[in-house]
């Protein structure tokens, strides 16, 4: 099967101007089909500050009322991704921004009020990769924005982590996928003091314990866990990385050998 | 040739939820191929005002600085746009939003300085119409926001009237062209003080005289710019109207027979 590459970004990555440019210039070296994911959370949270709209977290999801969509939709649909989309045209790659509303190309439920009110926070249904297949067969690049659609015309805020995974499994039945997760580090680190305490294989035993330990912490456990689901779900290769790294291929790659 | 009906919403019309929610019903109702183009202007004017970024206006015309083509941005691109797409899936009409930047569609360039400092608003250079027909083949509905690109990673602001009339005689040599311009009103009017007195039609020199004696003035004088620009170009049919009135196509019908 062809090979087919995801890159997820978040964090500083595409908040700075130049490390949005290291990125971009890396991605767009990448060789075959590819597809770009994005976040822009820390963006949002500025816009919504200064719009006087308070940012309410829990264990890293955003509690997305009416006005905070407005914000996310506004940040990652809007400046995120169509800076990204001219950023990609200018290195010579055909892309096309998306949120999961365009081309329904992900649909997504509200996620039902239990212990916690998310608002309008969506949980994947499913992915329609008829649509996508068609834009990476004309050699065109699709930018994701973590937003979804109910399909009733309501728009929902979604991890763009799980996007990223979601994408992955549907398209493994087509594609040998590559799933990058980049950020600021080098990997997962042993120590958080030590840049290049790097992991280099993570297997889900050795996450789970590190988890337990208190060395795995945070947005990084979301991170993996969808990793690991992609792992198990079909697709080939998932890597925690920076994005000088991609073109090598280094970083933390997940591993389902047992212990 | 196949019909391609391009509407241009702007105004009130997309800023509340009732006005878009009746633009939408009548225009998922239209049969053949289609292309939504949409403004946003009154919203970046108040959520620049929001954020304290001072809005400068020249016959019509934003002056963009950085702050403000942010705000543009988020606004056109991202609010506007995704509610639309969101909105139309909602009524079994598989949309894809896009600016000029997303598959490179349409190109532009920063206006030069003369006697005014535009900042970052594009002039049209050139539509990629291959792009878009294939859209249109696949029964896709372009939704495009007034933003463009340079090709060197720089989004511009773009006026939507001309981005519809541009897109218009484009692809008027691919397909019959209707360019439909919708706003609040029914029509031109001959009394800005009575609702119904809409010149059911109009030729360029009536225009141009109604123009001279103020009857026709601020932005409608750009929009019937571009519209007798688009009937002189290959768009068969342009009519100034009200979302109302699409189905029934009434409204000001231009026309370029001389008086």
């Amino acid at each position: 099967m062809e090979r087919l590459t995801i890159v997820k970004v978040g964090g500083k990555v595409v908040e700075e101007k130049e490390s949005l440019d290291l990125l971009l210039n890396q991605f767009a070296q990448i060789r075959g089909k590819r597809i770009l994911v994005h976040g822009g959370g820390r963006l949002a949270t500025t816009l919504a500050e200064k719009l006087g709209i308070e940012t309410q977290m829990v264990e890293g999801r955003r509690i997305t009322d009416e006005a905070t969509l407005e914000v996310v939709t506004m940040v990652y649909a809007g400046l995120v991704n169509k800076n990204i989309v001219a950023g990609l045209q200018a290195r010579g790659c055909n892309s096309i921004g998306l949120t999961g509303a365009d081309l329904n190309v992900i649909r997504a439920k509200k996620r039902p009020v239990k212990d916690i009110d998310y608002g309008f926070v969506g949980d994947i249904l499913g992915v329609n990769t008829s649509e996508l297949r068609l834009l990476l067969n004309e050699e065109v690049v699709p930018v994701m924005a973590p937003i979804t659609h109910d399909c009733h015309g309501q728009l929902l805020n979604t991890n763009a982590d799980t996007i990223a995974a979601d994408l992955a499994i549907e398209l493994s039945n087509y594609f040998t996928v590559n799933l990058f997760y980049c950020f600021e580090k080098k990997g997962v680190l042993l120590n958080a003091e030590d840049e290049n305490s790097v992991i280099s294989e993570l297997s889900f035993d050795r996450f789970k314990l590190l988890q337990e330990e208190g060395v795995i912490k945070e947005g990084m456990i979301p991170k993996l866990d969808n990793g690991f689901n992609a792992m198990r779900n079909g697709v080939s290769q998932v890597l925690i990385t920076n994005p000088n790294l991609i073109s090598m291929a280094r970083g933390t790659r997940l591993s389902l050998k047992e212990d």
